[in-house]
């Protein structure tokens, strides 16, 4: 298997189709194989987009994206030569590998979480991904947790965590809360107040069966993140989907958005993946 | 068209059901109708409850209906001896009411959001009812949306403005804050930043294209209720989302369930309604 990184280019679309180019090329090359080999390429990307046309409407993060309406996947797969390009939200690629072959294969009402720098998901009811009217549905990491005033996004969001504490991100407040820092510690107890709340809300508004849970400060710090949820649910949530929701960690790691969209292209390019379309 | 209301009994299932077999009765009587004239009923109940087998799981303000796990459905249709009977939870019934006749008529994707005594929901994406693994989903009054410990339930709803005032209804408060009283104008205040929270959550988690909003604080207070939401929405959710999505006042009024009610026993009865199960 090739595999290749590189930085994001914050120079307009056009450079970041390039890259891309560029990275499946190097990735090809390291795998020995040709541009024709491949049937299908999937691309993880931040939205809000439109998965079915393959349309970016606007990337706060990326510059040159903001209100763009870029047609991304029809410019990659031309500029490739070759394979067809399906691309969905970074979030929606992590609940495709892990319903197909991760934390939440088998079930048909599940979460997917992630607790990175952002927080933020996609959700699976009676075996269909909600989509919402505008292709948009599942950010629920910006469900306000939280009715105080005192921090700039209400969402109590773990990336609030690292910017309210002036970290460039968050594996540096938990280091300093570890050495005893009473600020990095409150900090860390809202975050956590905040994720148990998000817990609770999601369990009582979508009974799902499983949280899957991903994301970088989900992975390293699973005991101010998963278990935090699975108290909350205990104590707080409503008792019958409290008892029939378990909160686990991601089965497909750092890695789970790109093995999301390889299953997912994939699976659309054989004319499948209705449950999550 | 036979109407019959009467208190619900608090000594137990069996007399629930012979209470609602002599208002069936009365209703049937009014409307010059005998049993053998029905096809099908409807039963609006709270949950947690299985609409599929008809089965009450639990029902924490009727005596007699914790962890009663009582199948109304089949003793409610044997005593009254003739139609079949669905049942289903009353928010349930009422985003049916709404969603085939009423404000939701056409859209694939809202939410119906009671705001009474207290807060509940239901949800539907993409055209089907979120139902979740043990047929809970919807409680989107109880999304915890405060992080403070002051009051007793941290889930903002009105069925805490009471509580919180000492009145026995939301009503009261409002009339209390009319005159200047200050601790009802906090209140109000503190019920609609949560209720703006919820809206806010539920545009980013599920990109509804309508939020019908019914019950009785919603329809005799909606400048408290349906325009703090807009508010918020528009100031802070997504913009993609927030773009798509319209507060809307129910359609059906108080009567909303019971509509409901109706249409979905008429659906289920004759092999339909596939889009609420």
């Amino acid at each position: 298997m090739g595999r290749d990184g590189r930085p994001t280019p914050q120079t307009g679309p056009t450079a970041v189709v390039a890259a891309l180019v560029a990275s499946v090329r190097a990735a090809l090359d390291a795998a020995g194989l040709a541009t024709a080999d491949i049937a299908a390429a999937g691309l993880s990307a931040p939205g809000p987009l439109d998965h079915r046309t393959g349309i970016i409407l606007t990337t706060q993060n990326i510059a040159g994206f903001v209100d763009a309406n870029f047609p991304i996947a029809a410019r990659l797969a031309a500029d490739l030569g070759g394979p067809q390009v399906f691309v969905d939200r970074d979030t929606a690629m992590a609940a495709i590998g892990e319903g197909t072959i991760g934390a939440a294969k088998g079930a048909r009402d599940f979460v997917y979480l992630t607790v990175s720098t952002g927080v933020g998901g996609a959700i699976v009811s009676g075996g269909r991904m909600i989509r919402g009217v505008t292709n948009t549905a599942g950010e629920l990491g910006h469900f306000p947790v939280g009715m105080d005033r005192d921090v700039r996004c209400r969402c109590g969001s773990f990336g609030n965590l690292a910017e309210a504490y002036g970290a460039a991100e968050a594996s540096i407040v938990y280091a300093k809360a570890a050495t005893g820092d009473a600020r990095a510690v409150a900090l860390i107890a809202r975050a956590e107040a905040a994720l148990a709340n998000l817990a609770v809300g999601i369990v009582n508004a979508l009974n799902p069966e499983r949280i899957v849970v991903g994301g970088s400060v989900a992975e390293h710090e699973p005991a101010h993140v998963l278990e935090p949820m699975r108290r909350a649910i205990a104590e707080r949530a409503f008792k019958v989907p409290a008892a029939a929701a378990k909160v686990v960690p991601s089965a497909l790691g750092a890695d789970v958005s790109i093995i999301g969209a390889a299953l997912a292209a994939r699976d659309r390019a054989s004319g499948g993946g209705d449950w999550f379309l």
